[in-house]
């Protein structure tokens, strides 16, 4: 199937192909295409099951304008309702990400306080409004406050501490009165030391990214593994990937809640293939603001 | 019910209670009896469900030679095919935190690989055992030649690694040269990190003592959590009372094994209650090879 790529993710995983190190995936090779979701349309197909006009995503259309996809790699879209980059972003891998860190892993009860970092990029997003849905509390950590006040206007985050406030430590205890009982980790560093210090006796600790550790410049670490037995803490880290099975059921949720307006979210758009080093790069650093996409036409 | 205590349980967790830190228990109360399991023979009973001469066990009888315990918090037992002491040790606490680490957290699946450090402690013991039971390979570690070799022999454990030894980081990739599944943690520091290291994708990890740590002198650290991401491990601190529906199935199951001789273990017996301080510090620097009990009478 040709496809025409119209839309471009970027997405923080990006950065760990770029390693050598042993990752959860193999390395980008050097001299193919970066890897990389796209939203696009069919332009000729040899599959009986896709048509030229066909809007279809695609987990690894690439860094690129045009891809030839084996149709098991291509996923066909409505986008009549949603616009067509949302498959990339709350109604793709982001918003499944948010899902399955949720509802498998933190598993909030009403009246819990779960918090999530980097809570209005393109995982954030979704996160907060899952857990919210669930009757229980959210609290986003997200730079700047014009970002926080977007979690909470917007995206129903009850309260959004920045991280850049000179003040950070002692807001997060403000802000979680209670301690806190899920942490959906994205950025790690300093602030997951901070926030781990504020969980609650069996608490439960998604590690779904750690992009403040990506470039080696800010180390992750436990400095003491005593409140993981003694607050009987589960951590466990996640990939998406992973939950193939859970993809259609969280899918469902998230594109029925799109549909109806009730999932919310903000973009973020580079224009042309030429920008998406330059807005990659912006997003390690937390430039973006909600979903960072490129728009390839 | 009148108790005489005849056997006190000396257990790691008692180490904690002496901190004033927030832990998960309530600090040891100066000036009151000492927490201990015990095991002991009722002397006078107002209660129709124990009468004179019945053998018991008591969660926390004390440091004493005797006890007033409210019916609830004693376990009538059966000690004609098994030694009354066994009761606080594999038949009793530690046993059923083997049980429930193993099968609860660590869930080991045939072919996989457990290790399991303390492996001679009174924990360590049960824990070889169960995972062998369950068809995975189980791997040790443990102080000094002669308890490895007790492992082995006895315990059944595949291998076990001296954590004495000068190369143990090399002994314990040699060990497990299809790296680890399951990680059951009982004492952290230096030997964690070094068995983190060696963890396959979807490990998972039970941490069930971090007696390393107790006395401040080695951290138990955890410096670079993207461990945690990329291998997707889970990672879970737990403490046997959380787990109060599993113990009649893990005791029944404990029971059988060793009224039957199929479950092996080892006692260190200090003698009269003066000699508990002694035993207890001993047994936290790694000096007991067993279950370390104390005999009251």
């Amino acid at each position: 199937v040709l496809v025409r790529n119209l839309w471009l993710s970027l997405d923080p995983y990006m950065r760990g192909r770029m390693d050598e190190s042993k990752s959860y995936a193999a390395s980008q090779a050097l001299d193919a295409p970066m890897i990389g979701g796209t939203a696009g349309e069919v332009v000729a197909s040899n599959s009986p099951d896709f048509k030229a006009g066909d809007k279809v995503v695609c987990g690894n259309g690439g860094w690129q304008l045009y891809a030839i996809q084996k149709p098991a790699m291509l996923r066909k879209v409505d986008d009549s309702r949603v616009p067509l980059q949302a498959f990339v972003g709350p109604l793709g891998m982001p918003g499944v990400t948010a899902w399955v860190g949720v509802n498998r892993i933190i598993q909030p009860k009403a009246g819990e306080t779960v918090v999530c970092s980097a809570a209005t990029g393109a995982v954030g997003t979704v996160v907060g409004q899952i857990v919210k849905a669930k009757g229980a509390r959210a609290v986003g950590i997200a730079g700047g406050p014009e970002k926080c006040k977007f979690a909470v206007e917007e995206l129903g985050y009850d309260l959004c501490v920045d991280h850049k406030a000179a003040d950070f430590a002692k807001q997060l205890t403000a802000a979680t009165p209670s301690g806190v009982d899920g942490l959906f980790e994205n950025v790690g560093g300093q602030l997951f030391a901070l926030t781990m210090a504020r969980m609650n006796d069996f608490g439960r600790i998604a590690i779904c990214g750690l992009i403040a550790s990506y470039d080696g410049a800010q180390k992750t670490s436990l400095s003491d593994m005593r409140v993981i037995l003694t607050r009987r803490l589960m951590m466990r880290g996640f990939i998406v990937t992973d939950f193939l099975p859970d993809w259609p059921a969280a899918l469902g949720e998230l594109i029925g809640l799109a549909s109806t307006g009730k999932l919310k979210w903000r973009e973020m758009i580079a224009q042309g293939i030429e920008s998406a080093p330059s807005a990659f790069l912006g997003m390690l650093k937390g430039k973006n603001f909600g979903k960072q996409l490129v728009k390839l036409t």
